[in-house]
């Protein structure tokens, strides 16, 4: 038997949201979604009416579903500009697939699109670097394919939202990743980060060489985010990273999924306890530390960049 | 195959530490854990030469096993004295059978045992207490019998312990405990509590009505707190209570064995987090608020304590 939208009381509803006990059509569930990160953009600021978004888009349903959002959104904001930035990390057979899906999503939407490689942009392809990396092992144990990887994106979507000219960084991290994040930290025992992770960084003012990064999606579930990129049609990649992912962020995912399901808002209330977390002036210690990578000019917190620190010890590898 | 043990070198192992990749005999086990309870004591200050020490025994295996460890430490201060304490909250074929295990406990011991129930400080007895929350449970969805049993176990430890003259009151908490309570904070939305639970709670200065509370046992694993019990040949109840445990925190402990199981030392690294997450002059806040109960006379954060407000609750039922 069919059960009738909660909101618009008239079509049948798709979807039960345990959380909130509402069921929702295919029209409301995806409204829900879009007046949510509009409440979020609101709720910190992440915004400004005339803002250059580089919104960060790797091809799967997070980054696709926030593509189409904030182009939705901006639509309130005329003197904003959109483009999106995608990094190529040279993973064979995953990337070049969600590469053309970014592409065409751009198109559909008209949006400019700005592609660069971990090859053009760091002398190394991903794969290349994971070849080298059983060599370093032994002297750097924790040195896993995505703690480089999520380093060197981090940075090169930096250099590629600062190319644009954007004063906003938008990536797609939900709320899973949020909550995840907060227990890794406390599971990692470096509980003071889960007071740096916010739905934005510290305000990029003139200057300072980091975009300002902003989260929209950080309080929309995982699956809500799925759903919302299946109902409005939109084509994303589905495919895992053959790299597969941090051991110990699974079992956070594997323990978060467990409980949401038995006490339904569990993931939201992890994240929020984590906002809770702010320790007075931590933000600004972090950019009056900030120093001058010698290799290659770009922020640091020592003499060398954690990229350049990266891309030295492979190097030293190969003589 | 019998593996040496890694200290002595002359016995068999009986125990695989898997955090610290160690094999340990019996008595090489019992003397780490006695040296480990020690080192916690001297690096946290719990203890002074002179102090008045009133241990809290159930007479489950954390707290037979404090008693034991901390009287063996009071020999080195001779100006010390012991007295344990024990609690009757009033449960049917459960409490009974700990209580004799803690007096013949501390016979064996020759410490002073002082007894206290529930029934006799209250009113009540817990038994008695359950029988009336069914009724109460349609406007305070949130208490369990052991939301009560906690709040009141809590004021009869403190009581007993200020009728002994204790300068200081020791718990068997252990490290599983402690690692629970870090995410349980977390997961209720909590988190600045994580801040309050400290291997001792705040110094009982002259004047202030709580006995300063101390967790010798807060990093020393559980299955390491019943081992120790067990090959030291003490008698302990090994019986759930039949009220079984909050809901939750049930939670909490199977993710901490899972991951503790996978990556040795996780635990640990939790309970760490959580003493790293200070909020500056968060406690000395929490003196400076105290009331006086306008009931009992007992230190409150409202015009009622806890236990006042919990037991006024129940007698509005009654009529």
């Amino acid at each position: 038997m069919s059960t009738p939208c909660t909101i618009c009381k008239l079509r049948n509803a798709v979807y039960a949201r345990s959380y909130s006990g509402e069921n929702l059509c295919a029209r409301c569930f995806c409204r829900s979604i879009e007046k949510k990160v509009r409440a979020t953009v609101a709720k910190h600021n992440l915004l400004r009416f005339d803002d250059k978004i580089a919104v960060a888009v790797s091809g799967g349903k997070d980054s696709i579903a926030l593509l189409h959002i904030i182009s939705k959104l901006e639509k309130s904001f005329p003197k904003a500009k959109l483009t999106a930035i995608t990094v190529d990390e040279g993973i064979d057979r995953y990337r070049d697939e969600a590469l053309s899906i970014a592409t065409r999503s751009c198109q559909k939407l008209k949006i400019n699109h700005v592609v660069a490689s971990f090859k053009e942009l760091f002398g190394y392809e991903l794969d290349e670097l994971v070849k080298r990396l059983p060599t370093l092992k032994t002297k750097h144990a924790n040195l896993t394919p995505c703690s480089y990887c999520g380093v060197l994106r981090r940075r090169a979507l930096n250099l590629l939202a600062m190319r644009c000219g954007a004063t906003k960084l938008a990536t797609g991290h939900n709320l899973d990743d949020e909550a995840q994040t907060v227990l890794l930290n406390l599971f990692h025992g470096a509980p003071l980060r889960i007071t740096r992770a916010r739905p934005a960084s510290p305000e990029s003012s003139s200057g300072t060489p980091f975009v300002q990064r902003i989260k929209p999606l950080c309080e929309i579930l995982e699956k809500e985010a799925a759903l919302y990129a299946y109902l409005e049609g939109l084509e994303f990649q589905n495919k895992e990273c053959p790299y597969a992912g941090e051991a110990l962020r699974n079992d956070m995912r594997f323990m978060l999924n467990r409980l949401e399901e038995k006490h339904p808002g569990m993931k939201y209330t992890v994240y929020h306890s984590g906002q809770k977390l702010r320790i007075p002036s931590g933000e600004s210690v972090e950019w009056a530390d900030l120093k001058t990578c010698k290799v290659c000019g770009e922020p640091a917190m020592a003499t060398l960049c954690q990229p350049c620190k990266m891309l030295q010890m492979l190097g030293a590898e190969k003589s």
